[in-house]
């Protein structure tokens, strides 16, 4: 019998919108006010879509490189 | 002594520019041809920073609910 991969572990999304069998979020540039928005790619912002720099943290405890996307309206 | 935690297998990110210390991206919305664009947060995507849907085979082997962030220019 093999064990079963944990699969939880590799989750990239831990808290999110798990209610949601996918999490999809639009941005519509022009319709930001400052010319450049940074939008969370680590999965882990209070302020998710939007990145609030938590990603620092969870490169410090991990050793990986994830950082934002930066949305520029032109 | 306590065991190590094995931080790699915490990495969101795997695969992509890890010699870079933070993987940030940018995207200028008004010179995007298509009126929507996704772009890729869960680090899997052949084509990244863009996403190729291949979020989808992530969500199916592990369970997770990620995808795109749809960069609309207007
Ligand atoms: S907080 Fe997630 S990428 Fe910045
Ligand atoms: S391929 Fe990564 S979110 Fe779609």
């Amino acid at each position: 019998v093999r064990a079963e991969a944990p699969a939880q572990a590799a989750h990239i999304n831990k808290t999110i919108k798990k209610e949601e069998a996918k999490v999809v979020d639009v941005c519509v540039a022009t319709a930001q006010e400052q010319k450049q928005v940074p939008y969370c790619r680590c999965w882990k912002s209070s302020t998710f879509p939007l990145c609030d720099a938590t990603h620092a943290q969870h490169n410090k405890e991990t050793g990986d490189n994830v950082g934002p996307l930066l949305v520029k309206k032109e």
